[in-house]
């Protein structure tokens, strides 16, 4: 019999997540039943959208979330013992569960992707779903041409590095944001972006016009409110945006949606096609992308940045300084 | 030798256009050079982007906008005496150009389309750009399916009146958002609206979910601002949102966008498509358009009401009646 530690959620999150909104369980796992398998976990990511989520789920709930671990007991044939998992069982040290089913799409498990020597903690980020969320979200919604200019928000986080990254690798010229000097100098001096703005502290209507005297041809959004404003209001003719996340609004009260400066003009006026995703859509194409943004990495192309925490005791602290903005890149946790 | 009456404007409009803004002017027009013909004005069409586009033109400019008339002389053998001419040569009862010439494609002239014995006006309404910028903006962009659930804002007005019926005719339950008691009676009454709100009196969150229990599947969006975020809040999983106009914005200081409730989270989470257009990008298959419009009227599936004003002298009073809401549907002057 194992038993397994677990976080739940038992408060609405009001503003930043605190440590009381979560309760550290112990329960003992059940024997495993036929296609069942025990997996003892690795790697855990941190993610924003588990905080977008949390107003509208039922209270208490198990903090899901996107984690690779090991099988160690298995009655599952396609998962045999030692076979690497990644699942959406979230913040747990072990957990037993039958990987071919799936009450949705986000909650389905599958082998980790074949890294060819790469680490393992990828499954959760560049080779993962804020790989695909990146590689699909920017390349379906934006269709991206070379020399077109691209303008990435959030664009130190795990999805927004990727963006500015394969923007790079079709030819773009690309612009991010980020909220520290030192993101910007990371963006610029490592991943290659042809300007990096601290969105914190610039002009940032001056100095956006400035880095795309052409306008702005695709754009990807990881935050809304008043900064996609100024974004879309220089766009282009045509230009197309991908909107990912709304990080300007997570952690505002649930009742009350943010407002900002509209931008119907613009969208009229230069004929801008606007588009939300969840990255789900394409999770039959996800193998394909892996193995694209496989080769990338190991050909130096794209650089797959993680910012770990170790230790299971550490999950929130991770979360918090995730939504604060502490991480470079992926923020992941090793159990 | 003719002499034309035309409207110059003056100043930069400050809220509702005033007549100061205008001053009315006579000219003399050139003789004929080859390919020019002289046209005289029967009708001329008083639209919202005349209000929209003022800040935006060099002082003084000539009013433009569309308009019919007939040749009265003729140096182009394509446009014989006779011959009527839908032009965007704007608010003047004489004028001389070549139909050949088009700076843009918003400037260019074009024949009457056959009415089949339907009153000439309807070249400036239902089979005129209003009836174009319905037809393509609503179908090319929103594609509805029968069964869906559409939403129209400003119901009762040229385009939005035509929208609302064509989905009707598509096989669509239709929701109106007009701005009277009486408007959304005639929508309901006479065009066959599913359902007509007065948005400047009902509890439009609460009225808008009793009509669309299903959700919303598509919205032809005429205005931007509150009323379209909340609009956007209803809408389902992969809806579309075709963005025509701004009636919201358009009497607002052109230096100070509006602000209003952020949609970044239904746009994600629903996987909206939101797209803004100019109705010129289909130019070339208006004639089509065109011709479905007419057989709709023709056999009663359509109908095209317009509101006239007559005499050359009342154009700015139907300019800021239009703008003030007077009209049912399109609002045309009989010169």
């Amino acid at each position: 019999m194992v038993k397994a530690k677990k976080y739940v959620v038992t408060s609405r999150f009001k503003g930043m997540p605190k440590l009381e909104d979560f309760n550290v369980v112990e329960e003992e796992l059940p024997p495993l039943k036929d296609g069942e398998v025990l997996v003892k976990t690795e790697w855990i990511s941190v993610d924003p959208y588990l905080r977008t989520y949390n107003p509208h789920i039922s209270l208490p709930y198990d903090q899901f979330g996107n984690q690779i671990g090991e099988v160690l007991e298995s009655k599952n044939d396609n998962y045999p013992v030692g076979t690497k998992v990644v699942s959406h069982k979230g913040w747990r040290d072990y957990s037993v569960f039958n990987p071919n089913d799936s009450t949705d799409q986000l909650d389905r498990a599958y082998k980790l992707p074949d890294l060819q020597g790469l680490s393992e903690s990828l499954g959760i980020g560049a080779v993962g779903m804020p790989g695909a969320t990146a590689y699909f979200g920017f390349l379906e919604i934006c269709k991206p041409k070379a020399g077109e200019t691209v303008v990435v928000t959030g664009a130190a986080g795990a999805v927004g590095s990727i963006v500015g990254q394969i923007a790079k690798i079709k030819g773009c010229k690309v612009i991010g944001f980020a909220g520290s000097d030192d993101k910007v100098q990371w963006l610029e001096k490592d991943l290659g972006f042809d300007k990096a703005i601290n969105y914190k502290t610039a002009d940032v209507l001056k100095e956006l016009k400035q880095a795309a005297p052409k306008g702005i041809d695709c754009y990807f959004d990881n935050v809304g409110g008043e900064l996609s404003s100024i974004i879309i209001s220089l766009m282009n003719l045509y230009g197309r945006v991908s909107v990912c996340g709304m990080i300007s609004s997570y952690n505002s009260d649930s009742g009350q949606s943010p407002k900002g400066t509209l931008v119907q003009p613009s969208i009229v006026f230069n004929q801008l096609k606007i588009e939300g995703f969840v990255v789900a859509r394409w999770v039959s194409e996800w193998p394909d992308a892996f193995n694209e943004l496989v080769q990338w990495i190991k050909n130096g192309k794209l650089k797959a940045k993680e910012h770990v925490t170790e230790g299971f005791d550490r999950l929130f602290d991770a979360f918090v300084g995730m939504l604060a903005g502490d991480n470079f890149g992926k923020a992941v946790v090793k159990v």
